[in-house]
């Protein structure tokens, strides 16, 4: 079952609409342009997780838009209302909250602001557990572009996801289950609907690695929430840059999302990563506990 | 006033639906992933034109996302309800006629499709006479991402336009009219939403050229038959590659779009083109005349 729940000055609470009725005006912005912003967290035990942490990046992606979106307190309570509404029917302890604003109807001045909430699919658990066979794909930019262009909107989280969508299914086409994309020059970015990590354990000090994120990937909430959490526990943090080799070479390689979590990257393009070995296997439990006690 | 009709294998001829009441599910992928392509094409008493171009385009996008997409003749049909439908209760002469398809809502296996009609803006037809002030603009891919990447979706016209969206804002919020793309390596592309054309007028010979194709622009509708009805008239055609300055050096520059149409570019980051010069007015005039003999 999937709960939409719409923000809205005259239900302070949230207006919980009919997910089996059109709800979306067909002139608005968000349908006919993608124009507009994003989040999926996890809900567990009826609490959602990161909230800050993805209240924020909403916030942060809809100033690139330079999109007026409604107030956190406003998306709190949406989210509580829908959510206790999922739990009265469906007793599903893991949840995906979906948060969505579009600029409105075409002409008008107010967003269109919804959450959806629905019962995490069982595939998203598989990936944690078998890990992904992933391709490494071409995302077209210099690692320079999202400096000098801020019209790229490239840290930002847009409706208008066509091309991760493309890319997803280019990879599934060819036998993959995900992608990374490297940037023109040759630069580890980001999965379509993911952050990259890669662990090192050389001479017993632990390293955890992420591009670099000026290159133009977005700031991940799990990236960051496991950063903290390592950091506590006495692992070196890195920042890139990050090129292909790197992945090769790493004793750990995962795809870090919001409602996946941390799911191992087993090969790329066919190439098998030290994340199969013992040694990885142990550094995903290692991490995976340490992301769990930060969420 | 605005005039929908969805397509709909129940309706034939298309079903009416009411533009002021919601029509979208909030869970369609064109809504919460810009996933689907449209097409916006100019109808004039009545009649749409260039349709067979703007179909085949549709056809063309839809390929380039996998998604399949209505019949032509679905489309003729609910297009000739949907202008009846607006003609019946607004004499407008000119009408933006929007196909827009989407894949539909999340788990279902049919593509939302539907016709919007909708008068065209007072502000489309002044600057077909005024003319632009335009900026360039970085699009941060190099002109050979489109070849290489077709995940890169390059060629498609996309539900996802918020970087278009986003380069119109920052080109208007710099005091400028519209933009025009160029490639990470220097050349010319097109503008968010439309093509560039130039005209040279040498020793009696007269050239209408374009940006080269598989450098990832849109094949420009408007661009199509604009060079079909010069090539009958004796003009050289060319087809790129352009770089700035020989935009600068053009004796005109055009943006050309379905609703537009031909837009005279007075200047480029401040600096006046010949566009605006008596011998660049008459060839406005002149190629003005060759479209509308071609639409």
């Amino acid at each position: 079952m999937t709960v939409l729940v719409f923000l809205d000055p005259i239900h302070p609470n949230g207006r919980i609409a009919d997910a089996s009725k059109p709800q979306l005006m067909a002139t608005d912005l968000g349908a006919t342009r993608g124009d507009g912003v994003f989040e999926s967290l996890l809900a567990r035990d009826g609490k959602p997780r990161k909230l800050q942490a993805h209240l924020d990046r909403l916030a942060t992606s809809a100033a690139s838009l330079e999109l007026t979106i409604p107030a956190p307190a406003q998306w709190e309570r949406a989210i509580a209302t829908a959510i206790a509404r999922h739990h009265a029917e469906d007793p599903a302890s893991e949840l995906v909250v979906k948060l969505l604003v579009t600029r409105g109807v075409e002409g008008a001045s107010a967003p269109t602001a919804w959450v959806q909430v629905s019962a995490v699919t069982r595939k998203s658990r598989q990936q944690r557990e078998a890990g992904l066979a992933i391709t490494l794909l071409d995302r077209g930019y210099n690692s320079t572009a999202a400096e000098r262009a801020p019209w790229l909107l490239m840290g930002a989280k847009t409706l208008s996801y066509a091309v991760n969508m493309a890319a997803l299914r280019y990879a599934h086409a060819k036998g993959f289950d995900d992608a990374i994309f490297t940037s023109s020059d040759g630069m580890v970015l980001e999965g379509p609907t993911s952050t990259v990590l890669l662990a090192t354990d050389r001479d017993g000090v632990k390293t955890l690695q992420t591009p670099l994120l000026k290159s133009g990937v977005l700031p991940g909430t799990t990236q960051g929430a496991l950063f903290t959490a390592a950091d506590a526990a006495g692992w070196c943090l890195g920042y890139g840059p990050l090129v292909p080799q790197d992945l090769f070479e790493a004793d750990g390689v995962w795809l870090a999302s919001s409602i996946r979590l941390l799911a191992p990257v087993n090969s790329i393009d066919g190439q098998s990563l030290s994340t199969t070995s013992d040694a990885g296997n142990a550094l995903t439990v290692e991490l995976t506990a340490l992301l769990e006690s930060a969420l």
